[in-house]
């Protein structure tokens, strides 16, 4: 192809709008372009890059018996009503009435379709276990979008489903889909991939893992631990932390703390400090009141709140509601409320800690000497409500844990029966009995990965992609060609050669500058660059450039036009290796 | 693959709700799940045969230059503000309001995102001419579906849209688009395809084609002539009718027709027949009325008048509409009407016949002996409003036409500067003047490709798939295995070599009989079943069969199986043929 008729501008200027510096170069190379907020056209390089990730993705999924389907993209609400889904997810769900005022979804993930599917076409025993996957727009709506790519509303997603007749089966079926994504963001290039246990959020299930870039950019937190290797994402990450009381129980007693609400005004005020402070957050959640008291030096993780209360619709609690179960805003604390209309979450911090300042519940007034095991009834369960922080004791081995922020390219669930039982499935098992199939599933984003792939592979100037899901492998710069009549006709036959090998390549013979087209070679990023010039046609030679993520000093630097061919082939395939 | 894990039930009956030939096998084969009213879920068979006419589709598109690219499903409202379509195409568009209250639409065709995209990329003359296409989901919302993929709400098309500085240009690629058609359609096993002349619609432009296969279970009506080669959707077809006048004219005169309101009540209440009635036909058409007038013995068609209106959105006027402009229903008339508040139009039937019967324009009155060119105004226009029947004069050469019907599978516009004035798209031409591109755009219904393909390549058992999109190239039937103890293995072992020789092949080893077993693998439809039995195996011999929709006596009834591998080679290219 040549480069003047390739879709897609390139900018001489930084875009004023972008918010990663992968963002930025999907914008200045003409890799993509929005469309409304989230929702992005992919131009011919980007489509490029995402369709041989889909064939890497395809190919990995076809070799662990995944069969490929199409599921729609809008679906009547029906059957996000059978799993109950359509009442609890919110309004990141797009519901709409069609032409004939019948209810449908955009459909956000496809757990509901698939067991419709299944249930329909499998009812024994033989047909398991099997898995079905589909690449196919969804489309989430997001409060916010950032970052191109990485968090947008419309998108392209492989999701696989797999239905299997024991918990063991599923587990072994899981490792091998593990093993599968291990292989996919290899093969794309991602290097600093790493899978951490996950919250399982509004998918259910007990056991999820996420693929995580471990990325400057990243939205998510991951919790490391580079002794033993522990990582979790820090929405359900747990630490070993101690909270021993040395001290001598004191009695409760009342304070008048006059307009002091938050931690740092009471324990000022009263000469104390935070690990001394007992925290109160007030929720709605699943339009009940709810209470999470943790440390005043700790802070409330809402992914751990709603795991507690089995909700995914929480909200902050408005001043009005605190009167009718018996307390008020900035002053509440857990002794004395009305139980039968609020719900109170202690976190182990609080439970574990000695002689705490509480709320009154009433205005201006707290209560020291608070001490949860005496205080509280017996039995009163405790949760892990607190985010892990820097520093934080190991919860497997002790040592420090680290903190670092990932991007999220692929998610692993098990399921169980959650969907299976809602929507009825059953089949015959071998001694005649009806089962409901359990089932996992197997997300990764393919947009959301080829832009990761940038965030970790480009300079300043452009991306390096890696060979296996480069938009063209290979470049072919002509300089000069007013001034040698050779190069142009020289670059064309190369191309053609090269285009009849099997290689994607792209053409410029345009009468510019070196700078301004070694500028438009590095946004376009092929791996391989060919430079052919008045200097080397004599000669009979072509310099080579490579943009590699790590510069290599075994590669040539120049090579003879007369076997530039089989050249390419050689080096296409040694730069494949690390990618095979 | 093992037959027993395809995900896919095979029904014994046929489907009640099934509407065409292809559909009943579509949804007996296990090919396709209904998921709501038109929105279906392809499963694997479907799936892998729509997957092969994507990529026949890419191939000819790529060879004509297309660069792939993908638009979002969704996008917001402003595009289709500026094109002026979001107020002119109907409740087919699915509009809805996101979470921030930003209206938008689900796209059903891309021509302003498209323009949005070109416009921001593309700015100079060197840039021309380029295509770009993509493989994406539509969502139509129409008020019915039927045929199972044959007329859905949720479809994949490719649509390919062509930017060019010169009409000439256009009309060039145009031929060359029509030609990778011509390609597509061959290539995956059409055999009746005709391109066809066809309305522009809601698209706009002057120049369209259709491509229909000619099938009894098509919606489009056809109009052939056999003599000369002329071909047009019902739609805008012309014929040579004439309709001259022997007759002296007659003064005009009314008469009282008391309750009679149809053409067959008046003319037989006044002894004549409809050759002699003029027929009122009262619409509403962008929400002003309008009567089309023809002769009794014709039939409006509504492309035409939506055509000579310029607006799609028209609707049969109600009783109360007629008093406004002067008539009354059942008893309009092209005399004596408030032609300020009602839109008059005239078939050639009309203005070329004498003395017509019309409606007096108050109740039980008509008047008689109407004569266009005497008794309206001169100048007065005379549109084509009416549909051709079988038998007339053909436009081209005189010669009768012949009505048939078609399942519209492609279409292609020449689109003009519609859209690309519309939406300022402007780029700098070679002597720095700015100019509006000429528009071009191409569209292919993947599923319904597929599923026509079904409704031409069938028996009444199952599909006979072309082997360049069939979903399994070769089904290993092993009976009898209980029997002989090695025609199992031997099938696992073919299996195997098969598909490391790059074939997609189906293993059916399952101890059910041989009638079972087959009627299985008539509905899976590959091109090549290899029989193994105890009959067989002591020869070292394969029993073939094909499933073709022309059989064949040139082909082996049996092949041994030490060089099968090589066979099913040479199988392969040789069922290839018709389709390369």
């Amino acid at each position: 192809m040549y480069i003047e008729h390739l879709v897609g501008k390139r900018l001489p200027d930084d875009p004023k709008d972008a918010q990663t510096p992968g963002h930025r170069l999907l914008l200045r190379g003409g890799y993509i372009r929005q469309v409304g907020q989230g929702i992005y056209s992919l131009l011919p390089l980007a489509q490029r890059a995402c369709s041989r990730v889909e064939e890497i993705i395809r190919q990995e999924m076809n070799a662990i018996g995944g069969q490929e389907i199409l599921m729609p993209v809008v679906s009547p609400a029906e059957l996000w009503r059978e799993s109950g889904r359509y009442e609890t997810v919110g309004s990141e769900m797009l519901r709409f009435t069609d032409r004939n005022e019948h209810p449908c979804v955009l459909n956000m993930t496809h757990e509901e379709v698939v067991v419709d599917l299944a249930r329909s076409n499998v009812d024994s025993y033989r047909q398991f276990p099997f898995m079905v996957y589909q690449i196919q727009t969804k489309f989430r709506d997001e409060p916010r979008s950032r970052g191109g790519l990485i968090r947008v509303r419309e998108f392209t997603m492989k999701d696989g489903y797999s239905f299997h007749r024991t918990q063991e089966d599923l587990a072994a079926y899981y490792k091998e889909c593990h093993a599968a994504y291990v292989r996919i963001f290899r093969r794309v290039g991602l290097r600093q991939v790493v899978d951490i246990e996950s919250d399982t959020g509004m998918m259910g299930g007990s056991v999820a893992h996420e693929f995580m870039l471990v990325s400057d950019v990243g939205e998510d937190t991951l919790v490391l631990c580079d002794a033993c290797g522990y990582r979790a994402n820090r929405e359900v990450a747990r630490s070993a932390r101690s909270y021993a009381a040395t001290e001598a129980l004191q009695p409760l007693g009342n304070v008048v703390t006059p307009a002091k609400k938050t931690i740092e005004e009471v324990t000022t005020f009263l000469g104390t400090d935070p690990t001394h402070a007992c925290k109160a957050v007030a929720f709605v959640g699943d339009g009940r009141p709810v209470i999470a008291f943790v440390r005043g030096d700790f802070e409330v993780n809402q992914a751990k709140l709603r795991k507690a209360l089995r909700t995914g619709d929480i909200r902050p609690m408005t001043e009005e509601e605190f009167a009718p179960f018996g307390s008020v805003a900035g002053f509440v604390g857990p002794i004395g409320l009305d139980t039968s209309k609020v719900t109170l979450l202690f976190d182990e911090s609080v439970a574990r800690s000695p002689n705490l300042v509480i709320g009154a519940n009433a205005v201006d007034l707290h209560t020291t000497g608070f001490n949860f095991e005496r205080d509280m009834p017996a039995g009163t369960p405790v949760h892990d409500l607190t985010d892990v922080n820097e520093g934080d004791p190991c919860v497997e081995c002790g040592k420090p844990l680290r903190l670092t922020r990932g991007i999220e390219v692929g998610n692993i669930f098990q399921l169980g029966t959650k969907y299976t039982a809602a929507m009825s499935f059953e089949y015959s098992e071998e001694d005649g009995s009806l089962r409901t199939p359990i089932m996992g599933c197997y997300g990764i984003g393919v947009g959301r990965t080829m832009a990761s792939v940038v965030e970790e592979n480009h300079d300043k100037f452009g991306p390096f992609w890696p060979i296996s899901i480069a938009p063209f492998q290979v470049q072919i710069c002509c300089l000069g060609t007013a001034k040698d009549e050779t190069v142009a006709p020289t670059g064309q036959k190369l191309h053609d050669e090269l285009t009849a090998a099997g290689f994607d390549v792209l053409l410029d013979r345009r009468s510019v500058g070196a700078g301004f087209m070694f500028a438009d070679a590095d946004l376009i990023g092929a791996p391989i660059r060919i430079i052919l010039s008045p200097r080397h046609m004599p000669r009979g030679m072509a310099e080579l450039k490579f943009r590699l993520a790590e510069p290599r000093e075994d590669l040539p630097r120049e090579a003879a036009l007369d076997t530039l061919v089989e050249t390419v082939r050689t080096l296409a395939a040694e730069l494949g290796k690390p990618y095979a």
